[in-house]
């Protein structure tokens, strides 16, 4: 067995903490340098991993010798310096979501990403979660005929608080940026998005001037239609749905049930003995693990399949044009060129063969 | 036990046949005449039902001293002169979706159909489905606390044929009325349409410059959100799931399974062994059974809880409406006033001191 | 179409009404004659379903030369007498299960039954529930490969009174003969029986020296082992599994819901929204009426076949093995020759070129 | 937070593997020793999991004083030597089932067991399964009411090699040895074991003179009846149900799945897209990180809650009745106060004021 990969981490937040903990446990993976301006966090985090170099400075850790790749888990606002910095060091690095919620910021580094010699991974987890995954696979071997309609309901258990919500971006920027990632994982060109969205329970969502409620609609390139149901809240838990039609079947990912224990009643049947899971480090813990792996190993072997920097900017561009038609009311046209996969991005072929998304209205 | 109600139906087509055996076989009702200008079908379809009389001619049906009610299953263009005749003749008349194609045709009756003296209940026959009506129960006894979402998943077994496309009024009119009455089952204060559609597998859809695959998001006057999904045809047979989603919870209708076996080998698990129901008249045989019933009890009664014209109305402008956003890219505000139920409508009360749907765009 | 099968009904009684409500509503039925002790039960079932002759005396309704078959669903002690009087008849006749609770009635009964001319069909309306004869034909056409296991559940909502307690035979005779029945309908040549039984929850069912809660374990020849799990009450309706399992894979019915609604919430998810049926008439409606309807399709075809008299004995000879056995707490050796399927009956063919049922025991 | 438990390991097989990887990635447990003659292998273990010491010497592993507790899962014939071993060194020991295979060996060493001033835990690991648990946490708090049935289904995907199978002790002692421990999970007091068995497929396990296939049904002294069904093979992979039927209703373990995909077509509907697991490795994956660390919590609280020696006595003594009842075709009784649960043991209280077992037969 190879050494395996020595591993800087930004951050030891909540997100920090997961990826912390891959790290340290994956058998291909080791943490060695943890770096957070909130010392004694890192130092914490750092001794619970057993990671034996932990430091306050950024350049400290990207001077380190001893490393092979960076997770960059710290605030957003500092994602776009860290992933040029990993670029000038030669560093392969694993950003979270997003790059930036300034599209401009984004497009400012593009070029240099673009020529970056080593890969740039952008925390897109869900595309790792097994189910979802398997449904890629499923849709890709034919298993639905020709995709046609894509359908996912996300919902988080609760709202952020309001000083998350006043950085966020908003929901979609912030939360639907992975339901658009997914829609682009298994439609990589769409040329048009609408969004409906209320302020329906949240106060606090209402006075961040943010959406709680929301329907986005996508068109892909090959006449597809991808539907987007969002809530910032649910009572039962983390409700995390994805439906993919064709015309030979469909197939669905459903909740992930922590327990499979079912109870029967005098007043119902069959139900869980719980709701759902309650986070999405719960919910989307094995996709974590998945994800950090594949990276690992596509650092390793020289290519890492993880959605890249021209990932993580289309599903920004999905989600502003998402803000765009929410506020407007009109559909918002999408140049599908602009969004053409990054590295690693292992979209499905374009239905060939078939003319640009018709009908009456085109 | 009191007389059977004594009905007569216009029309033996497939779904004259459904109300003929209903109407023939309820303890409350019984099939007194049969019109249908095909008088052999009209002929045969009352001895299978043993049904006394029967005619090609309207009129002598409307004349017969011997008749309580009228059922209207006859093509769409007759059903605005039948609804006219039954008002005068004060007959209680229960016609098949949708009043007319051409909303001014509906106007141009709305006065009289106001006025009338006996009732007029339209065929929207989803209501009456015991899973939706469970579902509506249980939405309005609190279970799921305040609405915020409704999400219908929508999809025909089959395209129709190229003629009954070519009359249909499109997509919208055609099928997602259906769907559109559902969501003012739930939600009878629309103010907002918005459509994407798409011609995406069906040379024949496309022929008659009609939509094959479309998503319409409806918002509701208390900040909901409708979201229906559609397409002309599934694989896997009749395709109907609802969802009511609110801040104490969700309730789903899911598709009705016409066996209860499920299968396991190498290699899947716990799937049915047979597709779902492959038309409306078999998924839907109870909820026409129960319309009847409810219908008859309603006219014994003297009151008629079945959707009325101002129902049939409502769901046509809203279906014009989808229309024009599919056409032209823009949600179309609609006027809820002009929406307001009719007889027998039992909508969930609106959320009292909600302002009006609120959001950064208003 | 040829005229309606004019059936006779003996008895009015929970299962009567079934009977007759069937026989008047199916294409190729009607209800001519009913006959009940009870005559103002028997005139109001009668003025019901419009059926024109009622008696209360048997011998009446037995020489009306009007009849084609007569169902028999008086009370058990009547059974054997009517089949005999409708063989001398040659009247084709449907009777409830059990033939007797005697077998030694059963017996005295056996050569005639045998040397009739006229069909004798039993009434194990399981056989004709839609999935149970899905699971059966899945089983037939190889489905789960060769046929190892047998397991059924089957709990009643509650168990009946005292006085049908006292007159019922005990748990086996009563209850358990029906899934005795289903067992024999996959695996015709039972060799032993087994059982074990407790007077667990009710003291009605104790006081007449009953069982309310058993598990039969039988052996067919073929190798198989059938399970069967009992119990007289159950609080969410009424629980009726079945499973098979094979060398291939297995194929179970599940339970029926009454409706597809779910709930989500704080506390569970994916529940129904109500209990299962609380009694067989709901649960069994559909094979009630495929039993009548193939009973009448095979007396007009001259084939009939459902479940005839040597089943009836067959599941009699194995209910009173289990009584036994649940006594001695010994298993019981029974001759599957002497349960060879009677007329009609469509068993699975035994595994050909496999010994008799082997272990390090026998 | 305190030093984690330093933990020895002999034997690193299929389930020593398992044991190692546990113990080498909980928070609370580190290996620091492993032993097999193996060494080969040892060693290699030792490397995977940064285990310091390997030895081929069973001595020298307990004579090393850095020890904190001992995990055996080496082959069954040594367990009774190396338990003893531990007691004498006052060493915390978990074995894995079973003890032995002869209640004999078992018996002398009891006296010694019941006085030993250290715990020792037996693996009947499916307790610690997370929907088990949560079922019997729920059968605990009432939310069956009086438990009166507890069904089984234990299906292993393949039967093991002749080799293992020879020295297996038979399916009663090797494999329904788990259910047994489950059903004694819920139900202390057994007072009866009855078992009906079959050669039905395997001509290697009817060469070792075993069965292949079997029903076992056990008494509690409150009146309950368990039901196990154990099959050697399973097409669909493991298949492992559970459930608890009581006067107020029921809950269910069902199957784990490894995918939440679901799959419709033309042919099925909502089927998973893969099998369940196809080992116990995977399926109890969960199961055995829970039990050592609940192992790893009571040695360091001075209360170790497992199933301990008499729990695995117990379930020897009803594999043995078991066996003998599937030989005899008689019913077994055995002595309740004789399988009084071990140290740790959590049993559900029986049943206060009931008397024993009662029934016509008793």
């Amino acid at each position: 067995m190879t050494n395996p990969l020595r591993i800087g981490l930004f951050g030891t937040g909540r997100i920090g903490q997961v990826h912390a903990a891959n790290a340290a446990s994956l058998p291909g993976t080791t943490l060695r340098w943890i770096c957070d301006p909130a010392l004694d966090r890192g130092r914490e985090t750092a001794e619970r991993y057993g990671c034996p170099g932990v430091t306050g400075s950024p350049e400290e850790l990207l001077a380190a010798g001893d490393l092979d790749a960076v997770v960059v888990a710290s605030p957003t606002p500092t994602h776009v310096g860290l992933i040029e910095a990993c670029i000038d060091r030669g560093l392969p690095v694993l950003c979270e979501k997003p790059i930036h919620l300034d599209i401009r910021r984004v497009d400012a580094l593009r070029e240099k990403a673009r020529a970056a010699s080593t890969p740039i991974a952008i925390g897109f987890n869900r595309r790792f979660d097994p189910s979802i995954a398997d449904l890629h696979r499923t849709v890709r071997e034919g298993g639905v005929g020709r995709l046609e309609q894509l359908t996912i309901v996300s919902r988080d258990p609760e709202p952020p608080g309001a000083a998350y919500l006043a950085a966020s971006g908003g929901i979609f920027r912030d939360m639907t940026i992975h339901d658009l990632d997914v829609a682009r994982f298994f439609i990589p060109e769409i040329v048009e998005v609408t969004a409906r969205a209320e302020q329906s329970f949240s106060p606090e969502v209402a006075a961040a001037n943010d959406y709680d409620t929301a329907t986005v609609v996508l068109r892909g390139a090959g006449g597809e239609i991808v539907t987007i149901v969002n809530s910032r809240h649910c009572s039962y838990g983390y409700d995390q749905r994805l439906e993919a039609f064709g015309d030979a079947g469909a197939a669905r990912v459903e909740n992930l049930l922590p327990l499979t224990t079912r109870r029967f009643g005098a007043d119902a049947a069959e139900g869980t003995t719980a709701p759902y899971y309650s986070s999405f480090v719960d919910r989307y813990a094995e996709a974590y693990r998945a994800e950090l792996r594949e990276f690992a190993e596509g650092v390793r072997s020289g290519t890492v399949r993880n959605p890249g920097f021209e990932d993580g900017r289309a599903a920004l561009v999905l989600a502003d044009a998402a803000q765009e038609s929410a506020e407007s009311g009109v559909a918002v046209a999408v140049d599908p060129s602009g969004l053409a996969g990054g590295e690693g991005r292992e979209g499905l072929s374009a239905s060939a063969g078939r003319g640009a998304a018709a009908g009456p209205a085109s």
